[in-house]
């Protein structure tokens, strides 16, 4: 049960030109593929954020898991902790974190596959025989734009610029997913023309629990604004401020249910987050919560504070969809379709096809030893390939967009 | 991996007249053993708190956890509350999570047999060897009373009535298990007394921690007077006064750390506890905790509230102290000497000798898999005829102080 190696293989894969406030998608995605090789063949595997720090920041604690045991969750976080020089060391605790993370997942995976039970079992069990999961819908264009010689590029999707595109996008998720929730990635355009895209969603989609999340892109004014004229559609309403403060004061105005993955995204600011009342709901992410455990034990305190709890969910492959669903199956306190990227991004997948199904709006929970799905070795090179190829170390949205756009300026609140 | 059997064997075990706030422990302590039947002659080992009720409740889940897997804890513990009926039904959760916990511990041992691993491993690794405990001292008498043709009988620690036999007392435990911390039971004498004895033994102890934990005995004037006269010598003051509104207004008054296991004992507790700053240190104790998965979500909530966090005990055998040191070992939040009745009672103990042994202060944590304590069913046997021969069905201090003070009242506070 000894960890004998840790390989981390960064990959890209492409995206399409989904908008957010930050920008817009690149063409290509990145990730950061792990293997945790442990005695026996045992092989455990973990995928996490993209760029070329991460890589750097996974190969600097190589030396220091080695010869762990893949069941010493603490020692491996704590070997994580030292590498990097503790609290007042080179990265801060959430950075800390999302490298322990990749590891803390295949650590689970290697554990499961020793034990001969799924990572659900790990972590107390699974509550439910299937995740529900959301419908993700983002503005965007048909097509990334021509660039160096690089032609456009268009998608199966086509564009959703508009209320009439982001239903028929829905549509579409819903037709061959069955999605029974939905969410809209806002803070793209002026509100007035994302509350019209989120009546339109309404409007076709009768009792489907809506969200909408601008990512902080909204002044309090305005935020307080949306939160009335949307109080009667929506299920909850995603950072539309920044900050604590922010999101308490708007949560002062407004019966809606606020939710976020962007004030309250450490332990650390568990505290005053609660103690102000900014959040309703905690949108957890075992890639920053610092793994399937510390997710668990996310999960715990909102219960006690008597928060809700959904999932977050970021362009990812399928190693990260396991581990989301099956912490998510391990949650009793999770009460709302998780989010996923997936459906974005699954035609270049680095695990073998058909465990993560999505039916009916959710995927089954993976009944095999540890995550339940197998890396292909040909897969994850050709993406590793397409990585290298690109020449890309960092994701850069508003870079992205500011080719398009050359006055494009990132800055929130926008609206 | 399924649960085939449970069986629960109520016994009772020699204890000496230890004095506290309710009166005076019975010459007899009760605890409930389950032994968890698992495919492949796996038996897993619980041991909870004694008494008839508790017997029956565990016997009453019986039939509702067979046929689940071992590793489905959330399982285990939704069957228990729908046996009981829930939030509606006949136990509230905090009996439900003692009942849960038992068999949390008994599961936790089985999954460590079949996995080949210690329980500290499946609660993510041990991040120390050896679990330091306090020297848990209390005021008591030579010898209980003679009654119902039952000669007086006595035991080898004799008296302890004042600071001189306190320190007496701490002598002879530190000389024989090399404590390094020590804890007064107090609450039973005027508080200048005990002030007195907690002097005494900070002069014989230099740099020893020390604690009293009167158990609520005193109103908040008289809590707040001690902590001012003890705060030079105290670690800690452990529930001075009953209540979270009365632990916050001490808490108000003084520098000195209160730490509880009476104002604080449920996740539902935390919120309004840690909002009201009314402790500063939560006294853990897995039995009525709901299990060492929760234990540890505990621990990761004060954590991140900056509370810190110790264990509290009850009258115990080796299950249950294997159980606790298993957790302690996994909980790198731990940072205090938890607490430990073990040596009163250790001679009737149910599992056989030599793995937890305290040496300087501390138990080496089992390395062996599961809890790492094999039981004696020859001992488990003598201990349950003790029991069924002593027609006792529940722990009642104050009746028994008032065979001996027939005016005795347990009204709190006292002083």
């Amino acid at each position: 049960m000894i960890i004998r190696d840790l390989i981390v293989t960064p990959i890209a894969f492409r995206d399409p030109p989904l908008l957010n406030a930050d920008g817009v998608h690149e063409r290509l995605a990145l990730r950061n593929i792990v293997q945790l090789v442990v005695d026996g063949n045992v092989i455990g595997l973990g995928e996490g954020s993209g760029g070329i720090a991460v890589t750097e920041s996974v190969l600097a604690v190589r030396e220091a898991i080695i010869g762990l045991s893949v069941f010493d969750l603490h020692g491996i976080e704590a070997a994580v902790s030292a590498v990097f020089g503790g609290d007042e060391g080179s990265l801060s605790r959430r950075e800390r974190r999302v490298i322990y993370a990749m590891l803390d997942v295949a650590a689970h995976d290697a554990q499961g596959k020793i034990v001969g039970v799924p990572v659900s079992d790990l972590l107390g069990g699974a509550v439910r025989e299937s995740v529900p999961y959301s419908a993700y819908l983002f503005y965007k264009w048909a097509e990334h734009p021509a660039f160096d010689g690089i032609p456009a590029t268009g998608d199966e999707w086509g564009a959703a610029l508009d209320p009439e595109g982001i239903v028929r996008q829905a549509s579409a998720l819903i037709d061959r997913y069955g999605f029974r929730s939905i969410k809209l990635k806002g803070g793209v355009f002026p509100p007035d023309e994302e509350i019209a895209a989120v009546r339109a969603l309404a409007e076709a989609f009768p009792g489907y629990p809506l969200r909408i999340d601008p990512n902080g892109a909204w002044t309090q004014e305005t935020a307080v604004r949306v939160a009335r004229e949307l109080e009667p559609v929506l299920e909850y309403l995603e950072d539309p401020v920044l900050g604590i403060d922010g999101m308490a004061a708007v949560s002062r105005e407004t019966p809606l249910p606020l939710a976020t993955n962007m004030c309250v995204v450490t332990f650390e600011q568990l505290k005053e987050g609660f103690a102000k009342d900014a959040v309703q709901i905690v949108l957890s992410d075992h890639h920053y919560w610092g793994g399937l455990a510390h997710t668990r034990e996310l999960a715990a305190i909102c219960s006690a504070w008597g928060v809700g709890l959904s999932m977050h969910s970021n362009s990812h492959l399928g190693i990260s969809l396991a581990a989301m669903t099956h912490v998510a199956a391990a949650s009793p306190e999770l009460s709302y379709a998780c989010d996923t990227h997936y459906p974005w991004n699954r035609g270049d997948d680095i695990v073998k096809a058909g465990v993560l199904e999505i039916v009916d709006g959710s995927i089954a929970v993976p009944r095999a030893p540890g995550l339940g799905v197998e890396l292909d070795l040909d897969a994850l090179e050709r993406q590793h390939q397409v990585y290298l190829e690109s020449g890309r170390t960092v994701r850069d949205d508003t870079g992205y967009m500011r080719r398009i756009q050359p006055h494009y300026s990132p800055t929130l609140p926008r609206f």
